[in-house]
C-alpha cells in the first residue's frame, strides 16, 4: 500500500505568518500522497469581534449561531483555506481547497442539544448551534484527487446535505479523512502544534512521551499526566487506529517530516 | 462535441436569497456539463463596511488594498462560494467550489498601474492594488472534474503563482473558463442578471435585442444604444467567440435554461 500523510494543523500555527511558512515548507517536502487539514478559530474570533460579534465558548467549543456561521464560513473556507492553497501552489504543491460540502466529501448533521460539564462542575444542556457531528466521508472522491497528484487542503466545515454549512471540529475532520482513506493507503495521521508532543511535564520540553498505547493511555489519564484538551485529541487518535489508520503522531509543526514527538500505536 | 454551459451570475442575484434559489434551481436543471461563475461585490462592500473599511471604486472597478483582499478572499472564496456549493449539493448537483488558485486553474498577474478615464472626463494613472489580469487557464483540469460529473463553482479570485491571491473580474473569469473549455466542448457562455437581455430601451422590457453580431454591435455602440457597463461585457463576449466559444447569451437569471434574451454570435 502507498503511504499517505494526513496532517492536521491548528489555528495558532496557520495564523502566524512565520510559523505557517515553516509548516508549509515541511508539508511541501513530504513525499507522496498527503492531505492538510487546518483550523482557524483564533482568526474567526478576531474577525467576529471586528464585526461586533461575541464568541461564546462552552467547554472549549464554539457556539455557532447564524452570524457566527457566516464568519467561520468566510474565515475557514475563504481566508485561511485559500491563503494556504495559494502559498502551497507557490511551493509547487498542486493544492485544492475543500470543505465537506465540496464534492460532498464530508456529510454531517446538526448537533442535538448536548449535556456538557461546565467549569464549575455542574452539567447543562447546551445548544451548540450550527455545529456538525460527522456522519460519513467519501474516501473514494479524495483518493481520485490524490491519484491525479492533487493535494486536498481541508477547512473545518461540513454540510448537512440539505443546504446548510456546519462548523466542525478540525481534529475530528482530520481523523475522519484519515479513516476514510485507510482502505486505500497506509495512513499516518499527524496532529501538529506548537508543542513537541504529549509531555509528562508541560514545562519540560524533554519530557515528551515517545509512545502511547491503550494500556499506557489509561494509566497516564488516571495519573492526571494527560488531561484537558489532550484527552479528546487522544480519544480521536485511538478511534482512528481502531478504524484502520496505521499510526497517529502528535508533534511540533516543524517536525512533521522527521515525525519525532509522540506516536500512538 | 458534448455541450457545456458556463453560467456567470452577478452579485445582486447571489445576494438575494429568493433570486439565488431560483437561479440555482435553473442551474440544477441544466443538462450535461456545466460551470457556475459567481460575483459577490455587494456583499463584500457590506462586510468591508462592517469591518470599518471603505470600498474605493474607480470606473466601476474596486481598488483592492491588502485589507480589502482579505475581505474579498473571505466573502467570494468562503461565504458566497461555499453557500452556493452547499445549496447545489442539496439540489443533487455534485458541486465543488474553486478559485483560480485551486489546482492552479487560473493564473494571473497583478495589474500594473493603468490609465483610467474618470467620470469627470480626465485621465489618471490608477493603482488597482491586488487585482489580477488573467494570464492563463487550465481547461484540462476543469475537464477532468467535469468528466467525473463534478460541477465547478468558481469564485472571482485568481493567484499569481507566487503565493498571492488576486481579486479578478467575474465576467472575465467566466469568459476565461469558457475559452479554456472550448477545445473540449461546444460551449455556451451565459451572462445572467436581473434584466431580460441587452435592451434598446432600458425602461422597456419588450425591447430586448435578440441577436447581436459584430456589425450590429458597432452600430449599436455608435448610436449609444449600448453603453456603460454593457460594453466590457460585450467586448468579452465577442472575444470569447473569436476564441472558440460557440455562443454567448445575455439573459435574465430565470431564463438560463430557456436561453431567451440576447444571443451574441
Amino acid at each position: 500500500m502507498d503511504k499517505l500523510n494526513v496532517i492536521k494543523v491548528g489555528g495558532a500555527v496557520v495564523e502566524d505568518t512565520a510559523s505557517l511558512a515553516l509548516l508549509l515548507d515541511q508539508f511541501a517536502s513530504l513525499e507522496g500522497a498527503k492531505v492538510l487539514v487546518h483550523g482557524g478559530g483564533r482568526r474567526a474570533t478576531k474577525i467576529a469581534a471586528s464585526l461586533g460579534l461575541e464568541s461564546k465558548m462552552v467547554g472549549g467549543r464554539r457556539i455557532t449561531d447564524s452570524d457566527m456561521l457566516s464568519v467561520v464560513t468566510m474565515v475557514y473556507g475563504g481566508l485561511v483555506n485559500k491563503t494556504v492553497v495559494a502559498k502551497l501552489q507557490a511551493l509547487g504543491v498542486n493544492a485544492i481547497g475543500l470543505t465537506g460540502a465540496d464534492m460532498d466529501i464530508i456529510r454531517s448533521h446538526k448537533r442535538p442539544l448536548k449535556k456538557v460539564k461546565l467549569d464549575d462542575g455542574h452539567e447543562e444542556m447546551v445548544d451548540f448551534g450550527y455545529v456538525g457531528d460527522v456522519e460519513k466521508a467519501d474516501g473514494q472522491a479524495l483518493k481520485n484527487l490524490l491519484a491525479n497528484g492533487i493535494i486536498p487542503v481541508i477547512a473545518p466545515l461540513t454540510h448537512d446535505g440539505n443546504g446548510t454549512i456546519l462548523n466542525t471540529n478540525a481534529d475530528t475532520m482530520a481523523s475522519t479523512v484519515a479513516k476514510a482513506l485507510a482502505p486505500f493507503y497506509d495512513v499516518t495521521l499527524t496532529y501538529c502544534f506548537e508543542m513537541p508532543g504529549v509531555m509528562r511535564n508541560p514545562e519540560d520540553k524533554d519530557s515528551v512521551i515517545q509512545y502511547i498505547d491503550a494500556a499506557s493511555y489509561s494509566k497516564l489519564k488516571a495519573g492526571g499526566t494527560i488531561s484537558g484538551g489532550m484527552i479528546p485529541k487522544l480519544d480521536n487518535a485511538f478511534e482512528a487506529i481502531s478504524q484502520g489508520v496505521s499510526r497517529v503522531v502528535i508533534t511540533h509543526f516543524n517536525d512533521i517530516v522527521a515525525k519525532i514527538g509522540t506516536t500512538i500505536v
